[in-house]
């Protein structure tokens, strides 16, 4: 009465429970989860999973289901130093030549840029090695796109960003949002922001130490430009020669990403764009795809 | 200063991640981790995984991960319908000709069973059809195990387990801690279990719903045999022809585990076993593998 060509084997586990999911309504819910099984059953079959170490993983998943509040995503945490973040980041957003590249958008994009003038200082506790950032937004024809809009955010010089530091930093510190002038071009005033480890306090951060990898992200500044017409990029400024430009603990790190920071020393200019003297500058061209083009194209 | 060749691309996104993991001191974590990272990542590859469906699953592993207190485990929920908790098990408990196969322990062995005499009736409440139990404990050579211990517990004839009927249930009902006679054989009584389904108030649940998969498991009682000096089988005693025998939801069915459950209609020998007239019988000869075996043998 029961027809053991159905049961479950070793040998057609991932056959037999993805049958299961035969009638699903959804035809790309069945694929994904079709997948899912096959690499699920490759993994523990590839590496034996021992009892022991399958009541560790419920246990690891458990808690970093835990560890999650409104302001804390230990999931995504995890997704991050697994690279599965970035690789979706990838693939769902495959650099056109002379696009901006993407790059993950991180947790700390959890409170709304207050919008500012173009030429604004966002460091409002003036902490830090002052820096003026310039630079334009273009669609990949080369023309100005006018008007796009520069969502910006990033940590201080202590690597900190403010929802890490209520009562420390003024609130919306180092957030801004601008509108790019006529003909694309933006800058605005800040400071040259610091590496910085991701939360090591949960399961995330025991998975690290036990794996012997640092928790720091090189420092960087985010960026999210948009425009009507043209595909959102969510990016960041990387800081060229910044401790872990070489090992960011969560892959984000693409080289058309990174940039020099130098310094200038002329008070002339410093006056010019109202920072002290010497000051830090970085120019950062991005490029935007048009969201007429197919993105495989 | 950047190396690209070290940093992340989507041609080399699990090499790159897996080097991450490189300094792990434990060399069995790494090579999981390792065997981890490269089948996620071909999985999120293969199915070209969107960033609204990367959201969605880090929703729904959060949402698993709240679902779990000290008597709710969602994700052993979730690893069994994915049939990963039967691929454990059956991969470290590969049969051996001759020795009772194992399957899932299942989350209802959450309470120590009671000792009780050889005979007894687990069924304190009296509900449903009665049944006597007979077996013998015998190790792989066909010796007896005398002594033998063997936990036994199962739903009622309505589906459920006594922790999920508190109030309803007596405490402890259709559960026992029996030992085996000097010639490894044991007896008891108790009722013919209903199938049930897993619960569904929760993301697995809601999956489940999404796949159109039914909840159910077919009727069993569970079994955990041990003794001095033999490998404790897990296992479970399914009845013949009960629904869902051929697609439990959690696959733990193997055909060897299957039995017909009879009825006697014989006053007399009910008298004698202190049981109704007519009553369902079944026989369960548990082979257990000495501990000295390899188990690869």
């Amino acid at each position: 009465m029961t027809d053991a060509a159905e049961l479950f084997s070793e040998e057609r586990s991932a056959e037999v429970v993805a049958a299961s999911f035969a009638a699903t309504p959804d035809p790309r819910l069945r694929r994904v989860l079709t997948s899912l099984v096959r690499h699920l059953h490759d993994f523990v079959k590839d590496v034996e999973l021992t009892e022991a170490e399958w009541a560790a993983a419920i246990d690891f998943l458990t808690a970093t289901g835990k560890m999650c509040t409104d302001t804390r995503q230990e999931f995504i945490l995890l997704s991050d130093v697994l690279g599965a973040s970035m690789l979706v980041e990838t693939i769902n957003n495959r650099a056109v030549g002379g696009l901006t590249e993407s790059t993950v958008e991180g947790p700390f994009h959890m409170v709304a840029s207050p919008p500012r003038d173009l030429g604004a200082d966002i460091a409002e506790d003036g902490k830090g090695a002052p820096c003026l950032v310039t630079g334009s937004v273009t669609g990949s024809d080369g023309a100005p796109v006018a008007n796009a809009t520069i969502d910006v955010w990033q940590a201080n010089d202590e690597g900190y960003y403010d929802v890490q530091q209520p009562g420390v930093q003024p609130p919306l510190n180092l957030r801004g949002l601008f509108t790019a002038d006529a003909d694309g071009t933006f800058w605005f005033r800040t400071i040259v922001p610091r590496y910085y480890p991701i939360p090591q306090d949960g399961p995330v951060g025991r998975l690290l130490t036990a794996t012997a990898r640092h928790p720091n992200r090189p420092a960087h500044i985010h960026f999210e430009v948009s425009a009507p017409g043209y595909r959102t990029v969510t990016t960041h400024l990387f800081v060229a020669g910044t401790p872990y430009i070489d090992s960011d603990a969560v892959f984000g790190v693409k080289p058309s990403l990174v940039r020099e920071f130098p310094e200038v020393d002329d008070p002339g200019r410093a006056a010019e764009v109202g920072l002290p003297n010497p000051f830090r500058t970085v120019n950062f061209d991005v490029v935007l795809r048009p969201d007429t083009v197919d993105r495989e194209a």
